[in-house]
């Protein structure tokens, strides 16, 4: 079976020799924060748009994925004359610490040469936040124009806005909430436990076996791929259909001789998945967005997390996702109003779940085009 | 380990050597039918109730059960002076055909011996409602007063006012639907790759293993259950609240040195599913209810299921059940009415998701006392 990821030097990448001291107290050294970038940096480096990916996600936004062979998983929104437009802004997108695209992860050979697996250390999404700030320093870019993510990229920007409110000017969390929920905690607790029931896991020590534990992450990511869509898009895709017999994967285990569509599909999540993402690393980012909850860092009081921020803030969410539901989203805003924050908040109408981000969906396109060219006019006012 | 269930002879249960033919075709000699019965069936044999029971119930409705030693799954709604009241009623609950708590099912010998395992054939809902039917008619009881059931049981009471409307006086449809949706289709395919993907599973065959696929088991469990709370009620029950590293369980994996509670609780509720039931039933039973789709037996038109019923029908729904949202069961009660049928629909608030329909719910429980109270005055009025 092929390594999980290729090694961390085949993708571009930072080396930060004096590493990064985590929240949880351990010090990384040799930090290798990996990076895509897109357009031109201007010469009063005042263009730049940080992208922030989701859990699965990586810094391939708009080129082809060197593992997958497929387009940028955001290709729909960013390139030359889209929505986030390579010929005005300099797009950037690290893959986060924890990763397994050519940043310091789990996957990542420590000084004896050994991989971390489960010894490497817990991070947070702050931490993910610091290490992205290391490679905006590295670049010259005291403040980025905007920050954008959807999903755990939104968990984020929200830690961006933060704890670097003066390097951000503006925020898009997408598709987010500020803490994450019981029962999303849930579902990844299902994902975790099939990993580990994986006797190819070998206590996260499946490097040294040649092993990867392909099933049981193959059944984490059906789990949470059934909640990134939604109970309609699923019927309107499959429905009840069947599939015939002779159709099936030569593995697939059929009880009546045929299976519903749906399984099928879900089956293809689960076996590509496991070809481009580390189990590992998989742990390791589900247990940081558990652990998120902007607020508690800020005596339960989310308005706190943001007290005279001047970055100005799209807040977007889409009306099928039950994920990371409206009512998160609004508890956002709400805690920006509190803190007095320059704030909009759209709910687009969308039947396709949580995944409706990653999708051309026009309303939240011209949602998200309409903010940045209006930051783009204060950016100037501010300037002139 | 311990086996997964006892031996069909250690419950009671009436052996039909006969058999049956299935819907699949093929034909089960010797079935087994294991049940319950409360109360006494009174002389005109017009007081029996059938309990029909879910996924992974059993026929253990109202008193310990011999594995768990814990009361009766229903026993808040069954018993004497109770709305399902064994003083009035004689209430009857068989264990499915599938099933591993005595009926006939894949842990279940064949004529060599061995277990039937995953050669056992595919059931239907249907095919279990025909057993129950052997069972009633065995009983010498011609109708039911009532046919009840939550989840999957519900499902049964669909099946059995379709195809034995003649047997049935009144229905009890709760927190079900006609058909089985693509997204629970999911989810139960998700429990069963779990299923799939343990070591011990050795193909379906782990009973000549000596061996129990438990982890994969109680994966599925812990994803099926999140289904079955709503999110409110894991958020009231849990949640973000850490468990100390020192109360966990010994094998429990934490990459961070302590969990979430609802971790813990899902954790628990595998752990414990897995000593009272058989994955292959599993494998069998969630099949059966993937197929579960009443109008396409009836040119889609799910009235055809019910033309010409003179069955009284309650269909009950819970406001925050996802799993079997109340949109299904209007349509189940536009369909009764399309049909010409007798039907009230009653919609129960709560935040308690799909599992209300097993708790202490004031609006369920008077909601269904009513309704049998009237149907017992209509049966009253027929006879005089």
């Amino acid at each position: 079976m092929d390594t999980p990821s290729p090694l961390p030097e085949q993708h571009d990448h930072v080396l930060f020799p004096h590493g990064l001291t985590l929240e949880c107290g351990r010090h990384l050294a040799n930090l290798a924060v990996a990076f895509r970038a897109y357009g031109t940096l201007n010469a009063a480096r005042s263009n730049a748009i940080l992208i922030c990916h989701a859990l699965t996600g990586d810094q391939y936004v708009a080129d082809r994925h060197p593992l997958t062979g497929r387009p940028g998983w955001w290709q729909v929104l960013v390139g030359p004359g889209r929505v986030i437009d390579t010929d005005r802004y300099f797009v950037l997108c690290a893959n986060v610490l924890g990763g397994c695209m050519g940043s310091t992860g789990p996957a990542s050979r420590r000084d004896d040469g050994t991989p971390w697996g489960t010894a490497f250390p817990p991070v947070t999404i702050r931490d993910m936040v610091r290490a992205q700030k290391l490679l905006i320093d590295h670049l010259g870019i005291d403040r980025l124009f905007a920050v954008i993510g959807g999903s755990m990229g939104g968990m984020q920007v929200l830690e961006w806005a933060s704890t670097f409110p003066a390097a951000v000017f503006a925020a898009v969390p997408i598709a987010t909430a500020s803490y994450h929920s019981a029962q999303n905690i849930a579902f990844h607790e299902v994902g975790r436990q099939a990993i580990f029931a994986d006797p190819h896991w070998h206590g996260g020590n499946y490097a040294a076996h040649d092993a990867i534990p392909a099933r049981g992450l193959a059944v984490a990511r059906m789990a949470a791929h059934i909640t990134y869509v939604s109970e309609q898009a699923l019927t309107r895709k499959f429905g009840r259909r069947l599939r015939a017999a002779g159709a099936q994967e030569p593995d697939a285990v059929s009880l009546f001789g045929d299976m519903f569509e749906v399984e099928s599909y879900l089956q293809h999540q689960g076996s590509t998945f496991v070809r481009r993402f580390d189990a590992n690393s998989y742990l390791t980012i589900t247990r940081a967005m558990d652990y998120f909850d902007l607020a508690a860092e800020h005596d339960d009081d989310l308005a706190g997390a943001f007290a005279g921020t001047r970055t100005r803030f799209c807040v977007i969410s889409f009306s099928s996702d039950w994920l990371f539901p409206t009512s998160q989203a609004r508890a956002i805003a709400r805690a920006l109003n509190r803190a007095a924050a320059n704030v909009s908040f759209v709910e687009i109408t969308t039947d396709k779940g949580h995944d409706a981000f990653l999708l051309d969906e026009p309303d939240f396109h011209g949602a998200l085009r309409g903010f940045l060219r209006g930051c783009e006019e204060h950016l100037e006012r501010e300037r002139a």
